[in-house]
């Protein structure tokens, strides 16, 4: 057993202490877990869109000071009284969406939304409405229940699942969000073997849509995306075909080529861009009568989309999906054995690599077109 | 064999001449059938919102002059060459879904729509492109594929159902268009048995949402209408519960009040009005993580339904249906056993009766909140 059970630990995490500003890696104090708590050393980090969201202020709902990062891998340092589903030493993942078994969606058997810890979650605490971060006594909010740009970070033992040792941190980490996401939404949608695709967007998310729609055999897969950088990627994750909204004729809409060049439309689409017009033109890029669109990316505070209901009285069924629809708990075991038997990508998902120190340099890598995901590796300043 | 086989009919019609203006009940001359196509003696007919949306010019797509009306019952009075499914003095139900069996969406076994005579339909046209009225050598458009509001009409043989004769036309008619949209809407979506359900709007449709609901065994059935003297007529149908929206807290939203007092919202809801608003509404009454919309109104041309992306993200479904989502050949027989053997209601949807010089009253009737469903008698003057 560890000295530091049952104590505080020092270490570092990148603070954003306000609304637009960057992070910045100090030292702070993270106390031991309560009830059914874990602490976990952290070891990689992806960096998301939705730390960027948050980070940047656009977030309403954002909280500051505050310790973001929702991809992370690790290891259990220690677990509070009554944790039994993962042990000091396991290899695991956080999840911001937890999966506490017991609650009315969890029993459901109709949604991986999980209702125990959302209230204290969404206000940046833990489920007994504390924070375990200090920076010289002040508390710092939580981020997602996970807050992983912290050597050290406590969650709820109902959020975090314990993985295969043989899998490496440095790539699973990203099953913490982008590449479930993407998984999930494609998996748990009935008929897509044998059908056409579109993806809208070609970044982690919507290349994992690809990769997914070819492993469960979609007849084809076109991609969308402005950037022709991404007609690369997208062909490799498994695209038949690339398209760039960009190069057709002045005036032309993106939905109505497609239904022009699929005789009637794609029968199942995917926004993964966030954009709320993007949105609107996969559903409409969808067969009248069987199309089923799903967003997956997240769209900015107070944006609505909108379209004719004609368009689902016509029979187009619009729905999304969080965390691609996945009960963490239950299924990232089963993914990461898909990894390590070659079946689920992620090695390819990784385009940069950065130190702890540099993780603002991430933040700016994802801007970038030519980055799919950054890892940060948190042992290393 | 009738003397009028292959020879022009002269009978009476009611035209619009113009957007806007009120129905003229003329002599009209009705060709016979050609190849395909099958000529009907209208005995009875419905009025329903579509004709009164056309009449009215709000359609930007009603051409004029034009025979409306779509939700009748006659008799064949001949058939073209080719014609198979149904026989001289059959009982039928013209269908303003068509139903081919054999084009792509017919076999695809995903939908009810069917493109066989979907453009000429839309162009108030036979699927020659030619007109089978003519008034005084003037040709009068089709409409919907079905005209019934004339003594005489000419389908396409796609267009129209036999059933059986025991069942009294002057109420099955309501097949044709309400009470099987109502019907196909519910049993079309699985998971109602045992559910919870909200139907907005408490016309035909949506009374015929509650009915099929509780048929089907809905666990709790909310109807939601501006109209107190709605809530007897919900409650007969099998509502549980009737809200009037107008009555809430000034500032409270029907979806709002529906979350709260369902534990977390309806696992599935209707709009049966056509109003945006109210859609948006019954999206957003959907409990999180499993709710589905359905859409069934028909909204005003240009009009637009929006919501937050964040609703479909987490867990909410919205789809919508035509016709019920039913194969009109393949189903309304079976719903007409149906209805003789006591499992579907009709009867109790017809509140008044007109003769067909009086169709314009009939209108009026529709406007009033008295009326669910108004029934022409076309064979009285």
């Amino acid at each position: 057993m560890s000295d530091t059970v049952g104590k505080p630990i020092k270490c570092k995490a990148a603070i954003c202490w306000g609304a637009g500003e960057p992070l910045k890696v100090e030292e702070v104090e993270v106390a031991p877990p309560q009830a059914h708590e874990v602490r976990i050393r952290i070891l990689y980090t992806g960096i998301c869109h939705t730390d960027e969201y948050t980070r940047s202020g656009k977030d309403p709902e954002g909280l500051f000071p505050v310790i973001l990062g929702h991809e992370g891998g690790g290891v259990v340092e220690s677990i509070g009284e009554g944790v039994t589903s993962v042990a000091v030493g396991d290899h695991v993942i956080p999840l911001y969406t937890a999966e506490c078994k017991e609650c009315k969606f969890c029993k459901s058997g109709k949604t991986n939304l999980c209702g125990k810890v959302r209230a204290t979650q969404g206000k940046g605490l833990m489920p007994d409405s504390t924070s375990r971060f200090t920076k010289d006594g002040q508390p710092i909010h939580h981020f997602m229940g996970t807050s992983t740009f912290s050597q050290y970070t406590v969650v709820a033992d109902v959020s975090v699942v314990s993985v295969d040792k043989k899998a490496p941190l440095e790539k699973v980490c990203l099953l913490g969000c982008g590449i479930t996401t993407a998984w999930g939404a494609v998996v748990k949608q009935p008929g897509i073997k044998g059908s056409s695709v579109a993806v809208f967007g070609c970044g982690a998310i919507g290349l994992g849509v690809i990769a997914t729609s070819a492993l469960v055999g979609a007849s084809s897969i076109i991609a969308v995306d402005t950037n022709p950088g991404k007609e690369s990627w997208a062909k490799k994750m498994g695209a038949t075909q690339f398209i760039n909204p960009t190069t057709l004729p002045e005036g032309k809409k993106i939905q109505d080529h497609l239904v022009e060049i699929t005789d009637g439309g794609l029968d199942y689409t995917f926004d993964a861009t966030g954009n709320v017009h993007v949105m609107r033109a996969a559903l409409e890029a969808c067969h009248k009568g069987w199309g089923v669109s799903t967003i997956i990316g997240v769209a900015a505070a107070g944006q609505e989309i909108s379209t004719r209901p004609f368009q689902l009285v016509t029979g187009r069924v619009w729905r999304g999906s969080a965390f691609g629809g996945v009960k963490g708990r239950t299924e990232i075991p089963g993914l990461v054995e898909d990894y390590l038997n070659g079946k689920v990508k992620i090695d390819e998902y990784v385009t940069h690599h950065r130190k702890f120190l540099e993780i603002n340099d991430g933040f700016n890598d994802m801007h970038a077109g030519d980055c799919i995901r950054c890892v940060v590796d948190m042992t290393v300043l």
